[in-house]
């Protein structure tokens, strides 16, 4: 019976042992099928699979920018008289010198390394172009094609030293923490206050007693660039953020744009009393999307109406009250009063982040939004002095000065 | 022996109960192996990873529905002379005030329990928003810009009304099962009648007695809008559908267009007697996507392209033979002709799911179809006689009204 | 104990048989759990999941297509004086004519057994659309509508038997391994020569004597349907590429229409002595997307970049320096340049791909370029005397022809 027990006892050791491992034979097996389940053809991994849809996903809304920043920003632009064929070149020049700089000062790590895929950095260029034609709206109609060229070169790297500083720890000058999602500070003020410091610069005397012409025939135009830019403002917003916030945030940005553009439209009567001012409609109603920028994806549906109405009743009484104000201190014409659609909105997002993100770092932020001032007036004036070295004008810019066949 | 035979028996069953407890350890490592496959970085389960990748394609079609609303629906209406700025402004406001409205009062649970997810709902909103387009395009060219915010409230609410009816079992008027997947009823034709609605109880003698005056330089803006509704229409219709049906819906919905532009040019030709009419090319071109809308998932690509053709003939038909002879019945203009290209389509669309859909209850579709019917004409013309409360007209509206430096 | 022993050998077999039976209903049991996880409620297991989503991102490009198609074409066409609706009228009939047919013969089988699921088709269908459109450009203002009905049948069906042979393996004419991802070749080179043929066949004495009326107010279209291009372009380029290729394919294409664009506006300015053509802004801009077609998947950046430059500088001299000789040498007008920013810049593209692509089949990329170049011109020129059965012009093309109330 000793023998017995003892053989018992041992086959048991035994068959738990064989157990155990033909239990892990069957086990690695299984995980095997599944993994054949869940890996594809192509032997990928199932997340390298899901990051790959994940990236077409974002290639489509830098699809949407590049709708925004071409047709958008180009059209937004053509009110101004004899100046349309121009207006779209210089969209053309500018995003095409902006974005493989991008990618040429990012490769290169001028500016800290780069660790974004190639889907982001994309999008992150997108987003260099759009604060560059921002600013180019303030000069709109006194530069020459090259110097378009020129501001796209210089704009482009102080872009991105202020995009490195303020988000990527550049000079270790900020902590991380500041909060700019769709980049209503670092794109949309420092574009329109980079325009700023280069007008101030620039401004000719002359240039400051000629009234800038709108062309009535070109009104729809610029409807059909405002249009463009509001309806695809969400993908802007929410280029960078993950799938699970890609709704959440798309709400609030047509939200803010609803708010803005209903804002706009009682503004615009009241400080113009008593008519609409179709500049204000395709302008203001915009607004909305620059200010909640910095907090889209943190903030509540009715915060973000809120945000937009505020915004566009502030962009309105920009373009109504503060423009001519300003232009008179500052003795510099800001042709598309980018100022009052991208400046203040922009700033006022900026700041309303300290209000509704929860734990944010208000010194963080504070400190964030004086640097990217700082930086865009400083380099702005200095842009402007350089562009001044390559002509600086009497009278507003033709379409017939560069362009053949151009209206006279 | 026997005390050895009865070990073994024991012994058997002890390691079959042993082996069953090491299995499902063995098993359960697996699964959480697996699932730590399955799972991502952030402890999402797959499922819920999915469902966002899922979430945001449906944002992208909601990015495409809102490029209809705006470029498309605002400059379709751009025709009018002297009306362009109102038009556009017109759609922004309109557009500003039916998306919040909507969220608001889905939000407070007016019209029943809202399950929809937060994309869904935005999608929704963007529908009722299509709707009132359709119905404002009715009335162009003789509402002052506060009339279109009331029209959009009141509009809004009737919508949600008729939409929780018919496919949300309100007041249990209906059962499910009402097929209109692309909204021919609920949006197309519902719009179109609401409008028709209006205009009966608002269209004064003097307007009908002064033609539209379209304006030549604004065809080619007509066509801007007109491309855009027919190119992203294959997203409105299959915005809700689930990602396996999206392909054929698409499809779909594209032969469906390619059916009514062919129909258009020839019946443009035979109804016109000899020459095109832009308007027709125009307009009638977008029938096929408004009459597929509500079999878009069902029909087979053969069945989609004849819907197409028919509902091409059956709009130019309407804008060249019904539309003067209902004018005159009725005594009121319909600005844009959205009968001819939302209402009859639209009604034909609804119908033609009887003979498409397989198991389909047809008294269910056409109680759905006369309950859009009766809601719209009644709840508009009350609505229209709230906005004459507002201020009927005399003359047709002209943009230097209510907007500044205005073409005369 | 001979007994136990042998009872023990027989228990251990019988208990590792029923431990391989047990472990193998747990393992499916396991098996089981995690598909439950891994599928979906409707049954589906997760690959046909990720499928479906695959195809909605096609979906999504080939929406961006048919922006490029009707928005895109359309307008970029819409230069000529006196013929903007016919040439909008004519992009909506080429489109709804080519898709349907594409549609008919490939699920006839005509040219080969067609494997595309619905969407790839939609695809290939609205490449032979583009690639007809630009055919047709070659043409413009010379064509009644009817007859541009007759040009998308004869064509819609060459434009297939060349696909077949080149792609498919048709009568075994070429071994697989052309490479032709965005189409260079098969699409753009194509339907440029297809053109040139039609033109050769077609072009009167009077039309050659009679220059080409641009219309200045129609040129800010011109700029609307080229940026709308520019910006679709890669999704034209990635339509058919793999989820994980998007990204790599899209920057390629987006850095070498950067690089046509600033190489056009200073080819412009060189070829033109002094002063810039809004035409070259408006075409040659796009020759990049045009030359990065067949190696938009393969090249690197920098080589993206500079096939960009080079065809922009291509493009812009067959407009300002051979276009003028070769309507000479052949006796026939190009309306809209197609040979300049399709034909040139295609087959550069198709040829760059030899010293992009490693391991690429030289004789099979030159066979296959020139059967397309040898189809398209004999198959165009017969076109072309058929085209001419139907009615050849003394002098151009007006919209008042065929269209009532156009401008005289």
């Amino acid at each position: 019976m000793k023998v017995c027990k003892s053989t018992l006892i041992f086959s048991i050791c035994a068959l738990v042992a064989i157990q155990l491992c033909v239990g892990r034979v069957l086990a690695s097996d299984v995980e095997q099928n599944v993994s054949s389940v869940v890996n594809q053809d192509n032997g990928q991994t199932l997340s390298s699979e899901l990051s790959s849809l994940k990236d077409v996903q974002m290639y489509n809304r830098s699809i949407h920018i590049m709708a925004m920043l071409l047709v958008g920003f180009g059209f937004l632009m053509v009110f101004v008289k004899k100046y349309g064929r121009s207006a779209v070149t210089a969209t053309y020049l500018l995003v095409s010198a902006a974005i493989p700089l991008y990618f040429l000062l990012s490769s290169l790590g001028v500016f800290g390394d780069s660790k974004s895929v190639e889907i982001e950095k994309l999008i992150l260029a997108e987003f260099a172009a759009a604060s560059l034609l921002i600013c180019a709206g303030a000069v709109l109609g006194r530069l020459k094609m090259i110097q378009y060229l020129v501001l796209g070169v210089i704009f482009t790297a102080c872009y991105m030293l202020n995009e490195w500083i303020v988000l990527g720890g550049g000079f270790g000058l900020l902590k991380s923490g500041f909060v700019d999602t769709g980049g209503s500070i670092v794109i949309h003020a420092f574009g329109a206050i980079f325009g700023l410091g280069i007008i101030i610069a620039m401004t000719t005397k002359k240039e400051l007693n000629e009234p800038i012409e709108s062309d009535a025939a070109s009104d729809r135009f610029s409807m059909v660039g405002s249009m463009v830019l509001w309806l695809f403002w969400p993908s802007f917003c929410a280029a960078l953020v993950t799938p699970e916030q890609v709704p959440h945030t798309a709400v609030n940005v047509v939200l803010a744009l609803c708010g803005a553009t209903i804002a706009t439209y009682f503004s615009s009567i009241f400080f113009r009393k008593g008519k609409i001012s179709i500049a204000d409609m395709a302008n203001a109603t915009l607004a909305g999307g620059v200010a909640i920028g910095s907090t889209c994806d943190h903030a509540s549906h009715p915060t973000a109406f809120v945000i937009g109405i505020l915004s566009g009743v502030l962009s309105v009484f920009g373009f109504a009250v503060i423009q001519g104000r300003l232009q008179k201190a500052t003795k510099s014409v800001d042709t598309c009063g980018v100022l009052n659609l991208h400046g203040w909105p922009g700033l006022m997002g900026g700041i309303a982040a300290v209000f509704v993100v929860n734990g944010i770092d208000k010194s963080v932020q504070f400190k964030g939004i004086g640097i990217s001032i700082l930086t865009a007036i400083v380099a702005g004036y200095i842009t402007g002095k350089i562009l001044s070295a390559f002509g600086r004008r009497n009278s507003s810019y033709i379409d017939t000065e560069e362009f053949a066949d151009a209206e006279g």
